[in-house]
């Protein structure tokens, strides 16, 4: 066996560059945002929190960011993954620490790899969605809902 | 770009003032109250807990002011907020860190800015939010449920 | 008596030029840091994590931004204050949580008024000073070790 | 044995002329401070923060507070008490949760009897102890550094 995994992690460059197209888009919907970047090991990148953004969501945006690179998928599809399965409805948003099962979260991936993940808050998740797929797109990734 | 945000926050003899016209409600209705301040930052401002009030309405009128700064919406509007909406009502709760979504906890504004907020704890919220009202009106803010 | 306090804070872009200015000096000085801004209140503004920075940093940066606006003083300037002070030296590095009481943290001044604050980590404290001044000069503020 | 033990706590009445006598005399000294009023139970009773106080003394002031009521002594008495013994001077400040070892936290008394406790902190030790003794003043007990 080997004694090493291969992982790659998103660069600072990268990171800022996501958050500067986040921002941009969060701007041209008029809905300041807390947007925030993690890495593989779901370590804090990058960060902003625009002018007059929810005080609230400093947390919420970082907390999407950990959900989505610790478990490789969107925050926006825990509802539907948890929601027909009682056990998990009841008990994981509860259970597990910092997911958010709401929408605005995204793992980051490069040629099909998770390198990170960006989180969104600020806005109705919808508005949080479109926001992170504008920072997505800067990795060539296509922004799934 | 300008360097900074101009905001105002409210004062101490203001948080003092709001509190005082709380408690003089809470008397009024018979029902001792935990009555907090906090400014636009989020950072406790003021607080008191009545004689006979509710040990765990500590933790929960903070949180109420909390809530109600960190989103610029009184603490009553998030259940109607959340409750059409099913990955918000299942997550918000749970996965947002000192959200309350029941009423007592509203902004506190002058002039139409939001310079801090109050929440209050210790009876049903329906009573909470008349004793929170109570507090509002003293900077002329008109009490909306 | 008033009702507010005036209390302006540091813009997104400020923090963004802020930060773009202490990574240009850590890249010169060739030592990775991560970089915190915070406002008024100590909540986090903006923070970037520089490609081989250490791990352990990414809080200690944040520590030492909210240290720097919660006593409106250089983190720096804790030692001193504190190291001829028996109580002092041996309880507030221990009971004052998120103090951190060595260099590279400060309060960011506009005019005369703090409206946040810069936290630098990421090597020895003296390198870390000298990039968080390289953040300050963006507001103008000369740099006081 | 009886099946209670009688307990007196510091009326809402009360913790609120306690701080308005420390921030008298905080005014008066120039200094703005974070005080804090708990009961026997240690939990908050009262608080403010007043206008220009440091973020930072929010805690220490309700920490304060509950280390006094928490060994019924004042806070500025631990220093001595741990200095000389060689484990408790290396392990009480760290190992002890929300313990304060300088001076500004009071146990407030009646009739000889522990009712609560005022923490205050803004300033050097020494005077958040003047402060908080002008507070323990209102309830007839004199102050002890």
């Amino acid at each position: 066996m080997a004694d090493t995994v291969p992982a790659s992690t998103i660069s600072s460059d990268a990171a800022h560059r996501v958050i500067a197209a986040a921002e941009a888009k969060a701007t041209e919907i008029g809905v300041p945002m807390c947007i925030a970047v993690c890495d593989t090991g779901g370590n804090l990148k990058a960060f902003s929190r625009m002018d007059g953004a929810a005080l609230l969501s400093t947390q919420v945006a970082q907390d999407k960011a950990y959900t989505a690179v610790g478990f490789g998928m969107p925050t926006g599809d825990w509802h539907d993954f948890i929601s027909g399965d009682a056990p998990l409805a009841a008990g994981a948003p509860t259970g597990i620490k910092r997911l958010i099962i709401f929408g605005g979260g995204y793992p980051l991936k490069v040629d099909g790899a998770v390198v990170g993940a960006i989180g969104v808050s600020g806005g109705h998740y919808t508005q949080d969605q479109e926001v992170a797929q504008a920072g997505l797109a800067v990795l060539g990734v296509p922004g799934a809902v």
